[in-house]
């Protein structure tokens, strides 16, 4: 330990080397821990109604045939989700995680009873092979949704928070967001979506490229998210932002909720101490965006869904880096025991 | 899929890929799930009354100075597993596995009423670095135990079983079965155990050398395990192989529940199709076991603590991957859900 660590950090510290296991055993479980801890400034953290949010949204850029799916699919799994028989439903329902559906900006009228968070910005962004996916009054109002989201899971007592997404046609906008904010050729970041041929990646690339020679939005972060969207994406971005503002733990999933996050990150990088990356996605570019950002995914299970079941699926993990600070014997524990037998 | 593909296997994978998600897209989840499904001979697979047997022995090696830890700490473990206070409590206890200690061979005399399993073989294994660590009728004993305890765990209902282990020494043992038993040079298969320094390291090495020099048992698994030890990992092993006949899923820890895995392996190869191997330790040789065994574990951690700490931890993982196939939707039933919207 160096003289400059914090007086919290340094009983941080002594309490995990104090466990009854050798130095460092339990490996990236001490580094969750450490983490969890400096966040709640105690060596005694809780998890509080974790909670993920599901963001869904339709992209304009689908009509230039980028993606392996039709945009009817956003909607019907939003209904799945409503269901409950998406992936994301089956491991937040395990895991005891609350899950909330969010139509950001789905291309069809969900009925108002259904039990969905209704904030539609609009029925799809534009194409922006075109023009800017979305306006400067629309983002806007992706904030103030989000704010709203997360500032009520605050006041429920929500301390540790993920995110997920649902829309056919986001990896493009997350390519691109990849692609100008952390300034990497379009081929490093371009990848096969939910399962796209070889033809349908050449048009893809090619299509990006275009967008790409169009908009220049290098550096500046909130035009990049603005220009190639979408509704899911700035919304999940401004709500992480929130979420680690409150104090909150920030569950980052795979490709389109990292490219999220790099907006975010970009806009203020304070929030990176409270981001756990769940998940590193079979989806090319996502190695790459969690190189960049330094940070050591729990999990490697070649997932590609999004939904945010990466960060169900990592849950557990992170609990039990909570549990093993507040419950496991310390060697002085160890000795006392040995001294009475 | 080959026109070979048997009737279950070709209704297990119509199974996964009809779940609502693209193909492949839960990536190792679905490997295991097809794993589960082929072991249970069923699309519907269940995980009943999760166990892990935890064995712990001393190790006559200790003697030559090849470890962190003096071998009291055997005892001193097994004593804070009873009082629930080690790493593998915390986690057994977080998913609702129960967990059972046996006194394998510990050079301690527990009181006869402590809630363990007393199938102690001897007071430590002898250290062979001088003769061999098991004889013959030890060996014998440990696999009546073995017996004894998994087919009272499978008459009890339990139909996966996860292997832990505790002993200060047994690095040494595992690493000279992976030696033995792979056939690779003892570089490739030594490492630093619960955290020897360099000096420790070289010490550890040239020991366990001119051990191999001394007992040629190549090609012989039933004489390596008993020429190097110990009674944990020899009453693990054959658990293993038990268990495995019996039906049961068998999960795989670390490195040295990976060497026990080994010897039954060798005796048996169809066992192979039974065991999940729950994570990739940092311990040095581990990965290479792996490679040899042609496996992808679940986890990647970085942990070297053993006790079955990792078969704990990728318990949920195994269970998300059972629930996805129990509860996720099929696209059948989201199309019935589109038409009626």
């Amino acid at each position: 330990m160096k003289s400059s660590t914090s007086p919290l950090l340094s009983q941080i510290n002594h309490t995990i080397d104090f466990k009854t296991k050798p130095l460092g055993a339990l490996g990236l479980l001490e580094d969750i821990a450490r983490q969890v801890c400096s966040v709640q400034n105690t060596v005694s953290p809780r998890l509080k109604k974790p909670h993920i949010l599901v963001f869904a949204g339709d992209h304009g850029i689908t009509q230039e045939g980028v993606s392996a799916y039709p945009s009817e699919v956003t909607y019907q799994m939003v209904l799945n989700f409503v269901q409950g028989g998406a992936g994301i439903n089956v491991f937040a329902h395990q895991h005891n995680i609350d899950l909330t559906v969010v139509d950001a900006g789905v291309n069809h009228d969900f009925d108002p009873q259904l039990p969905i968070i209704h904030h539609k910005v609009n029925y799809g962004t534009e194409n922006f092979a075109k023009s800017p996916a979305i306006t400067i009054e629309e983002l806007e109002k992706c904030f103030v949704y989000a704010d709203e989201l997360v500032n009520k899971l605050h006041q429920n007592g929500t301390n540790i928070l993920g995110f997920g997404e649902m829309g056919i046609g986001n990896t493009s906008s997350a390519t691109m967001l990849m692609h100008k904010l952390l300034d990497l050729p379009l081929e490093y970041c371009v990848g096969r979506g939910t399962g796209i041929d070889d033809q349908t990646l050449t048009r893809k690339l090619h299509t990006l490229q275009q967008a790409s020679d169009t908009f220049n939005t290098q550096g500046n972060p909130l035009e990049t998210l603005r220009t190639f969207g979408g509704f899911e994406i700035a919304m999940m971005s401004r709500s992480m932002l929130t979420a680690a503002k409150l104090g909150m733990l920030i569950l980052i999933d795979g490709f389109i909720a990292t490219s999220a996050f790099l907006g975010a990150v970009q806009l203020d990088n304070s929030i990176q101490k409270n981001a756990i990356f769940c998940h590193q996605s079979d989806e090319k570019g996502h190695r790459l965006m969690l190189k960049k950002l330094k940070v050591r995914p729990i999990l490697h299970l070649s997932l590609r869904l999004g939904e945010g079941t990466g960060c169900a699926l990592a849950f557990p993990l992170i609990q039990s880096a909570v549990n093993f600070m507040n419950e496991m014997a310390s060697f002085d524990d160890l000795n006392d025991l040995g001294a009475t037998n």
